[in-house]
C-alpha cells in the first residue's frame, strides 16, 4: 500500500508530454487546442477515466476530472492550463494539473475517500498565445470576462474560440464556479523567479496574488538639432524619460520589498541619431500583492514623473492599458500549506505570486491558494524553464496533504 | 550706382526657386540631380551668363560662376549646396548660393573689379538625401572621399553618380581644391538653431565647425518576469540605459560650453511590457568645435558609460559609427566678418558650427570660414525653416564686404 502519491507517476506524465508541441527553435509551443494542447489534454483524460474517474468537459474548454467525496456539496478543485507560450516550457501549467491528478490517483489506489469532492481540472488558454487574452478558462467559469466576449474571441486564423470548444467538446456541461460548486481552488506552478531557489526553500506559501497596472507614457519635448542646439536650450523628450525610468525603478522601494516597476518597451522619435527627440514612449508595469500598496505605488510614480516632466519642461500623458486588483490568497489555504511543509520536513517560506495566474480569478469567488516550486535559475517563458525532481516531488507531497486537510474540514 | 549687393533681387531668387520641389506635406524634397535641384541649377547658370560670368560644372557636379580677377591666381570661393532634405526649407544651402552670386551681379553692374579671381559655387549634394552620404560635391573636389568611391554611389534606383554627372554636364571640367587653384572659401548659412535668434544677434563668425563622434550602444542584462523578479535580483538592460543617457546628458558640461552629446535612439529587447528587457541599444552623437576636448568628451563618455555598466552589473559594448575631425576656421577670416559687421553697424558674435558643412572639407586644405544668419525659433531641416528679410540682408552685406576684402588682400 503506497504512502504517498507517486513521484515515478507524475515525472512519468510530464516525460509523456514532453514529445507534444516541441517548438523548432527549442521550448514548446502549445497554443490552447491546438494539436499539442489536444494530445495533452487527451492524456489526461486517459488518465482519469483509467483511474476511474468521472471526466468532462465545461464551456470554456475546462476538463475536470472528478472524484466523487463522501458527501455531496461543493467541490475542492485543484489545477492548473494545459497552454504555453510560444518556446516556453513543460512545467509551466501542465505540473498543476498532473500533480492534482497524481493525488485523486494516489487515493484511489490507496483507497482513501474524502469527505467533500474533490476535482483535478485542467484549465484552458492561459496564456493568450492564441486568443491575445490569457487566462481564458478560469475566466470564463468564474465569470472574470463575460461568455458572450469570450466565446467571440478569434485566433489568428478568424476561428472563433466557442466554435474550437464545441468541436472539441460537443458534450461540454454548464459548470460555474460559486459557493454552492466549489469549496476552494488550490494551484501549484513553477514560482517564475529566482526567490525559492536564492533562499534554498522547496516551497512557497502564496499569500496574495500581485494586481498590476500598465501605463502608456508619452513624454513631449522638442525635435532639434543635435549639432546645434546647446545642452541648455533643449526639451529633450529620451533624456525626460530616462530621468522617469530611473524614478519608476527607485518607486517600489517607498511602497515595501514585494513591489515591482518596470518599464519593458520604449521608442524614441523622430529617431535620427542626430535629433534630438521631440517625443518619447514607453511602457511601466507595476505591482503589488496588497491593494492599498498598489495604489499608493501608482501615485508615488505619477508624482515622481510628473516632478520630472516639470523640471524638464517637457509635456507628460499617462494613459492606464489595464489595472488588476491583488487577488488575497485564503488564510486557511496558508496555514494548510505551511501545516503540511512542517509535518513533512519541507523548507517552506510565505510569499506572494508576481504573476497572475488561474488562482486570481478564483480568489475572487471562493477560497483559493496557491504553492510555487522552485524555478531553477528563475527562468520561465523560455526552453531553459527547470525544477529538480525533488522539488517537484516536494509539491507533489504537499499539495496531496492540503488537498486532504481541505476535503475533509 | 548701386553702392552694395541687392537684396530684392536676392529674394527674387528665393522666391524663383522657392516654386521648385515643393514637398506634398509641407517644406522642400530636392534631391541632387533631381528635378527641383535641376532647375535650381538651371536658374544660378542663367543669372550668372546674364551678369556676364563664365560657369561651368566639374566633376563632383558642382557649378562655379567665375568673376575673373585683375590677376591671375588662385580664387576666393564662395558658395553652399543646392540640394535638401526631404520636407526641408527654401534657404537651407540656396541662400549662401545665391546671396554669393549677388555679390558678383553687384560688383558686374557697379564696376568693381577684385584683384583676385571670385567663383561663386552652387555645390551638389550635401544633405545625403539621394545617396545617403552628404557632403558630395565638397568631398568631390577636396579629396575628402575618392572620386572612385563617389563615383559609384547608387541612388535607390541605382543610378550611378558619375553617370548622373555625365548627362546632366557633358563638358564638365576637372577641378580640385587646393593652394594653387583656392584662395580662401566662405560660406554664408543658416544658424539652424537658436543661439543667435536668443540673444538677438544678426551673424555668427564661425570659429570652427564641430566635430563629431557617434556611438552604437549595446547594453546587455538579464531577462526577467517583470512580476516575479523582486527589484534587487534585476540586472535591467534598459534601467541601465537610462543611467547611462542622463549620464551622456551630464557629460558636456564637464569639458564646455561648445560641446554637446545627444542619444536620439534607443530600443529594448524583448520589449514586452511584463519582461524586464535583457538588451538595450542606443546612439550616442557628440561633438565639440576643438580636437582635443571632442576626444575627452569621448573619454568622459566612456568612462561613465562603463561605470554605470559596472555599478549595475551589465554589460556594455560601444561601436563606433563615424568619427570626423573638428575643423578650425581660418583666423583671417573670423576677422574679416567681424571687421565688416563693425563697419556696417550689424551685431555679430563668435561662435562654432553644430552642423557639418561642406566648409569642412574645404578647411582641411584652404583658409576656410562661414557666416551664420538666424533661423527662426531655430528651426531647419522643417517646413519652418525660417529667417528674416533684415537678417538675410545683413548676411548678403557682410558676406560682400568679406568677399571684397578676401579677394583685395
Amino acid at each position: 500500500m503506497p504512502q504517498g502519491p507517486s513521484i515515478e507517476r507524475l515525472l512519468n506524465d510530464l516525460d509523456i508530454i514532453s514529445r507534444f508541441g516541441k517548438a523548432p527553435g527549442g521550448g514548446y509551443s502549445r497554443p490552447a487546442f491546438g494539436e499539442a494542447d489536444m494530445a495533452i489534454r487527451g492524456h489526461f483524460e486517459q488518465e482519469a477515466r483509467a483511474a476511474g474517474l468521472e471526466c468532462f468537459a465545461d464551456h470554456g474548454g475546462n476538463l475536470h476530472a472528478v472524484f466523487p467525496g463522501e458527501e455531496d456539496g461543493p467541490a475542492v478543485i485543484s489545477g492548473s492550463h494545459s497552454d504555453s507560450v510560444p518556446h516556453g516550457g513543460n512545467l509551466d501549467g501542465p505540473l498543476g494539473v498532473f500533480s492534482a491528478l497524481e493525488v485523486l490517483r494516489f487515493w484511489k489506489e490507496s483507497g482513501r475517500k474524502p469527505r467533500r469532492p474533490v476535482t483535478a481540472l485542467l484549465i484552458t488558454g492561459e496564456e493568450g498565445s492564441r486568443f491575445r487574452k490569457g487566462t481564458l478558462g478560469s475566466s470564463y467559469i468564474t465569470g472574470a470576462m463575460t461568455p458572450e466576449f469570450i466565446d467571440a474571441l478569434t485566433d489568428g486564423d478568424g476561428q472563433r474560440f466557442d466554435a474550437l470548444v464545441a468541436r472539441h467538446y460537443p458534450e461540454r456541461r454548464r459548470f460555474m464556479v460559486s459557493p454552492g460548486t466549489t469549496a476552494a481552488f488550490v494551484e501549484l506552478h513553477i514560482e517564475q523567479g529566482k526567490v525559492l531557489e536564492s533562499e534554498a526553500v522547496q516551497i512557497g506559501a502564496v499569500e496574495a496574488i500581485t494586481g498590476l497596472t500598465q501605463w502608456q507614457v508619452k513624454v513631449l519635448g522638442e525635435a532639434d538639432h543635435a549639432g546645434t542646439t546647446p545642452m541648455n536650450m533643449r526639451h529633450d523628450a529620451l533624456s525626460a524619460a530616462a530621468a522617469m525610468i530611473i524614478e519608476v525603478e527607485a518607486a517600489p522601494a517607498h511602497v515595501g520589498p514585494d513591489s515591482v516597476a518596470t518599464v519593458g518597451r520604449i521608442s524614441a522619435h523622430p529617431g535620427g541619431v542626430n535629433v534630438v527627440p521631440a517625443a518619447c514612449e514607453f511602457t511601466v508595469d507595476f505591482r503589488s500583492p496588497d491593494p492599498v500598496r498598489l495604489q499608493r505605488l501608482g501615485e508615488v510614480l505619477r508624482a515622481a514623473l510628473n516632478g520630472v516632466a516639470m523640471r524638464r519642461e517637457v509635456h507628460l500623458e499617462i494613459l492606464e492599458l489595464q489595472s488588476k486588483q491583488p487577488g488575497p490568497c485564503d488564510p486557511l489555504i496558508v496555514r494548510a500549506i505551511t501545516s503540511a511543509c512542517n509535518e513533512l520536513h519541507v523548507t517552506c517560506r510565505a510569499m506572494w505570486s508576481g504573476a497572475v495566474h488561474d488562482a486570481l480569478h478564483f480568489s475572487r469567488i471562493v477560497p483559493a491558494g496557491m504553492l510555487f516550486v522552485p524555478s531553477i535559475g528563475g527562468k520561465s517563458h523560455s526552453p531553459a524553464e527547470a525544477t529538480s525532481p525533488e522539488d517537484i516531488e516536494a509539491g507533489l507531497r504537499v499539495l496531496e496533504r492540503v488537498l486532504w486537510s481541505l476535503a475533509n474540514p
